[in-house]
Parts: C-alpha cells; structure tokens; sequence
C-alpha cells in the first residue's frame, strides 16, 4: 500500500522566525506546479525525546469491571486555550508507567498501538502515539487507584462508562473543550451502532 | 454536566513573541496554588473567520452504495510535516460546499456535528468541528464526483470501504502520517467490535 509519492511543491526560503525552550515558529515559501506562489507558517516542538518517534503518547485505556466496559479520561486546565479540556490520558515516553502516575490505573497489556500520528497537520508537526490498553478493573491495584502528579499538574480522572462516551462528550459543557481525537474515537464508536 | 471549574492557576506576563499574517506564537507564566512557576509557549492562528465557533471543519464523510458502507479521506502533501497526510476532508466554514469542492461528492444530510473540539491542546487552540455527513453514493451526482480545487491544493481522495479502514490507516506506509482524528476514529469503530 506503500506507494512513493513526491511533494508537489517547490519549498525554498525556509526561516526561523522563533525559537524558545519548547516551540519554534517557521516560514517557508511554496511554488506549485502552475507557478503559483504562498508562504506557510508552522509550529514545531523543540522538546521531542531523542529516538522517539512521536512527541507524545495518547492513551485508550478501556477498563473492564463487572463485566462493564469503561474508558479513563483526564480533564485539565489547557494553558493554550485557557480552558479545561476532556482528553485521553498522555504520556510523554513510557505510556504505562505514566498512564499509572497519571490516572492511578495499572494496564494489563497493550491491544493496539499506532504510527506516529499528526495531531494538527496544517499547522504543526506535532505528533502522538495512540495506545489502546486493556485495564483489569477488578485487579486490586485498581480498586483504588491514587495519581503521582508532578507539582505542576492538576489532573482529574474520570472513569466512564463506555456506552455512554459520546453522550458525554456531546454534553461537556461550555467550560470544557473536548479533544479532537477523543471526540472522533467517540465517533468511530457511534459509527459501529449505524445501520 | 457542566459543572463551573476555574483556572488552577494564576497566569501572568503573556507576550507575544512572534505575530504573523497567519499564526502567533505566545508565552505566558503560570504560578500553582503550591507556588511552583513555570511557562508556556504556544501557537495560535490568526485566521479564524469571524463569528465561527471554530478554526476548520473535518468532515467524516459515510458512503452508502449498493448496501456497503465507505469513508471519503483525502491525502495532501502537508508543509508543517514535510510528508503527505491522510486526513478527513477539511472545509473552513461551508462544510457540505467545501466537502463537494474538495472531494466532488455531495452529502445528503448531516448525522452529527461536534462542539469546537481542540486539535492539540498542549500546544494550541487550534480547533475544529467534527461533522459527520452521509453521501448517497447511488444518487447520479456521487457516481463520478469531480473535485474543483484551488491552484495551490493538491488533494488525492481516497474512497474506502468502512470495514478496510483500521487496516488501512494502519498500513498507510512510512511516507504518509495519518492524522491523529482519523486513526482515533478507526480505533473507536474497532473498539465497538471488541468481546
């Protein structure tokens, strides 16, 4: 499925215009093949680990209890858009061990796990692992699951019924955004119910 | 469900260190209520149309011909990435116009429709709105549907069967990323299938 593919574009003039501890803005001008001309301007991080493929870690943990389905979601205060989001757990490099400090939970394996995925791609190369990981809620280290959050984070967790995932994102309220990934994974399961 | 939550922390000293034509980069402070201090840097567009909730629109585009279900995906050479992306049809404002400009099929009605979502909310505000549209694919106008593009868009559509997609975003090779929306989607559309 893999077939080669070239950009159509003739890049040139490619500047810095700035470049701190944890993003750059740049600019670079285009020529498509009928000669027309534009300029596009991005972001980039500056922070991705060495030898990792993507900048960060999304994670689908899908807790099962009782013989019910749950999915563990975090809300916190998004600087960038100055309100809470609604948002898959997110770790930067060990995905389980930091979904645990991040949410408490402890995975029991690992069920699917992507490519290096592009998170906003006409405006960044910022980018995610998405993992699906199965939780055992029944085990005894997930009865009552307790964070280690760093001193600056403030994360709440929220366990959630599987089956009623869309209609809650549906109705997070004003206050809170929900994640575009989050929002399309809900989606994706709305999708599977449709005649 | 919307329960009023507030900021966790004082956010102070914003500059903007960079103000183009089409993106900002800016910087903030924050202080946690333990008093730890840190900052922020983060990427915001310029170009949000007035009055819209949102930065863009990403269409999920259902297909019904002759009793099989397909998704409508487009994939264009992204700059910020510097490699092709397979994404959702993205419209700016008129979602259904543009779905027909960018991929030439027309969408009989529309299934479902997101708040703003945040694309990626650790680095921007960037955000779009989820619509989910279904395409009668039997109807004449759908049979062999044109695209009228821009002269600088360049968009290859890709018209799939539902069931390939997982597999497909999968195996979509080492030169194209998949947008991080559209893998969630297909893991939540695998999710629904899971004992």
């Amino acid at each position: 499925m893999a077939v080669e593919v070239k950009c159509p574009y003739k890049l040139y003039d490619e500047v810095v215009l700035f470049n701190g501890k944890w993003m750059q803005a740049r600019q670079i001008r285009f020529r498509t093949a009928d000669g027309t001309e534009g300029v596009w301007q991005s972001a980039h991080r500056n922070t991705r680990p060495a030898g990792a493929s993507a900048d960060g870690v999304s994670i689908i943990g899908v807790l099962r209890r009782a013989d019910k389905k749950f999915i563990v979601l975090v809300k916190q205060y998004r600087i960038p858009l100055g309100k809470f989001c609604l948002e898959f757990p997110a770790a930067e490099q060990a995905a389980l061990r930091e979904l645990k400090e991040e949410t408490g939970y402890t995975a029991s394996r690992v069920i699917s796990t992507s490519e290096s995925c592009g998170l906003d791609p006409g405006l960044t190369d910022d980018s995610v692992n998405l993992v699906m990981v199965e939780i055992d809620g029944d085990a005894p280290e997930n009865v009552n699951p307790s964070q280690k959050l760093d001193s600056t984070e403030s994360i709440d967790v929220i366990l959630l019924e599987h089956d009623q995932l869309l209609n809650y994102v549906r109705n997070a309220g004003k206050d809170v955004v929900v994640e575009a990934c989050l929002y399309a994974y809900a989606m994706g399961t709305q999708f599977a119910q449709m005649a």
